[in-house]
């Protein structure tokens, strides 16, 4: 087994015990061969050498190309090899991050994606229908949500083509098709899910964190021009569906716990499935910072979401639909009530643009108050658009 | 091997040697036992066995618990897999269905659910938008189509409990929750990705084939009273994604040569990827038959579709989505221009219901015409409304 030292991080490092994220990585070396890796520092923990050299119970959950054993072993598990991998930091094989590949941690089963920011769905109502109300009637009833396509969600660092398709301005009489014209970001905060749940059984907000693993950032790419054409009655489809990265690190719920907060007043009471009044906190004191070329453009605080994560688990289980080890629900837009912290272009330029140019490069970082002054970190997430891919037009 | 006969079926039969769909099932003595099955008349060839038995190449395809190794090997298997199969009835062990157990037939992997009847478009646009325009002036230049929820997807047979959920009448100060006063079906046509296609390589109209293995029915279980209040502005959501049945055979697409028939004249030019005015006819002459109870409550003719599927993979994969094997799509419910041939009791009943009972049971058949008079046809997709779950209410 190698060994480095000194093991110890510079003070303020969001990756470092207290976090503990788990991602998928292969050696150089061996691009083929991945296994569950945890970050610590700027260094990748071999989960799965280290878990063999200490004799572990959970060494087979953890020699895997994929989370979703682990995710499916449930909390007991998680806990057990979260205590666990604390004690191999001392010893344990670590891996300088720039010398591994990091994969999409997890197989992604179905993949729903919220529109919880009020400030969001306020700001984006006044663009997108400027002769109604900015909400919805039903908004602050209901966690408004939708499925996304599962087989698109692509790890950190991934490039994003610029997707093509229909689009049509107002003043046109026909729609025309190419690469979109208002290709844009969402910053967004993502929960996997762990345990199952049958058909049926819904998910009561208590028992929340016995389903979801962890956490992660997302950026949810949309065409802005596609969307707007494609998007009524039936919701956002192509104008999403060509990308959505996530990070290539998953940190545990139970790293959040010194950064619960309880989510904004709510301005009606709420049906008893999703009234967290006496809950414990529901919201998490997520700091999210979105650059462009590295320059900062916003920092949407997470903290600010009308709607919690284990409001929108309750939600899309309460009509009897069961959960599967990998699914995966994305928080909606992030943007708090201050311009500069809204979470994407489209609400940034107030719908003026401009958009993302090919060659952008997005990245989107987050952390969160742990133990003792500790930083919490989210796997970054980062993309760089490419140009669209021109003569395969159809 | 054990042998029946005669293997002759009575004229008619819709599951002859023209149609040969493919399914999975377990002998009623060893249900753990699933392999792929193809169905004829009403008897099942056990595939797995007769391949083992004629030495074929693909006997390992044929003995697995989905038929998703079989979609991914792409059409010449899929062609040469069909020709065996025909050489099998002759001396193939056969099974009495009601001997076997039925399972879902493939692993699901994105689920998108269409909107391609212009005739249920407009009739729902009256009932659920009754002060604007029927159609959305999107209709006629793509078809409309949105993510489903793959994980609920289940096999017909499966009982379907009734879901819960948010709803407001018009008239109501606050929205209420509780089991789904309007349970509703919707009939459709269900297509199947074999081949996969990666990023940035959208499906030409004239290269469907090379992609979609075979077709089924589809019950898009609908809660229209959820759905009314949930679907604005993001589309619809837990009024659809607690149950979606599907026929247990997948009939290959092949079967379907003699039943191409030209989609109904195009409103508007189309653009170029979904132009299949000089293509060869992407409709398909299926004639659908919805029974409640044994009654029929109506005939939907699926030639009647304005979008094709041809011109829905196009769609879906324009932007640069990739495909996976495994992914499936749905028409949309068939309605036909007469009163009698609309696929839902929303239309059916002109939105006043009444819509389905606790212990209804719909049924949904369909076939096509096939080569000198045969009959082509869908595995039927049945299914028994149950009560709701009750004490289990958060």
């Amino acid at each position: 087994m190698s060994q480095q030292s000194p093991r110890e991080l510079a003070e303020g490092d969001p990756f470092g015990a207290a976090t503990l994220p788990y991602g998928v990585f292969s050696p150089a070396d061996a691009p083929d061969r991945r296994r569950i890796g945890v970050r610590y520092g700027d260094r990748v923990l071999d989960a799965s050498a280290a878990a063999a050299a200490h004799g572990s119970a959970h060494a087979d959950l953890l020699d895997r190309p994929t989370l979703n054993p682990l995710l499916a072993a449930g909390r007991p598990v998680w806990q057990a090899v979260r205590a666990e991998v604390r004690g191999w930091l001392d010893d344990g094989p670590l891996l300088p991050l720039e010398d591994v590949t990091l994969h999409l941690p997890f197989e992604v089963a179905d993949y729903v994606d919220f529109y919880a920011s009020e400030h969001h769905a306020t700001n984006v109502g006044r663009i997108f229908r400027p002769d109604s109300e900015p909400l919805t009637p039903n908004w602050k009833h209901l966690p408004i949500g939708y499925h996304g396509r599962a087989g698109t969600v692509v790890v950190s660092g991934t490039d994003v083509v610029r997707p093509q398709g229909q689009r049509k301005a107002p003043g046109d009489a026909v729609p025309s098709f190419g690469p979109s014209l208002r290709l844009d970001i969402e910053a967004e905060v993502g929960f996997v899910v762990g345990t199952p749940a049958p058909a049926n059984t819904p998910v009561a907000l208590g028992d929340f964190r016995e389903h979801v693993f962890g956490v992660c950032l997302v950026n949810d790419w949309s065409a802005r021009d596609v969307q707007a054409w494609e998007y009524v009655p039936l919701g956002p489809f192509l104008g999403k569906s060509f990308a959505t990265s996530v990070s290539a690190w998953i940190t545990p719920l139970d790293a959040f716990d010194e950064a619960r907060t309880a989510p904004p007043e709510r301005t009606y009471p709420l049906l008893p499935y999703l009234d967290d009044s006496a809950a414990e906190p529901g919201g998490i004191d997520l700091r999210i910072e979105v650059t462009i070329n590295g320059e900062t453009v916003s920092r949407p605080p997470f903290a600010s979401m009308y709607w919690t994560a284990a409001q929108q688990l309750a939600h899309m289980t309460v009509n009897g639909a069961s959960l599967r080890t990998g699914d995966f629900f994305a928080s909606g837009t992030v943007s708090g009530p201050e311009p500069d912290q809204r979470g994407c272009l489209l609400e940034l330029t107030e719908g003026k643009g401009p958009y993302l140019a090919d060659g952008d490069v997005v990245t989107l970082t987050a952390w969160a108050p742990g133990p003792g002054g500790a930083r919490i970190g989210l796997g970054e997430v980062t993309g760089r658009v490419v140009p669209d891919r021109g003569a395969a037009t159809p």
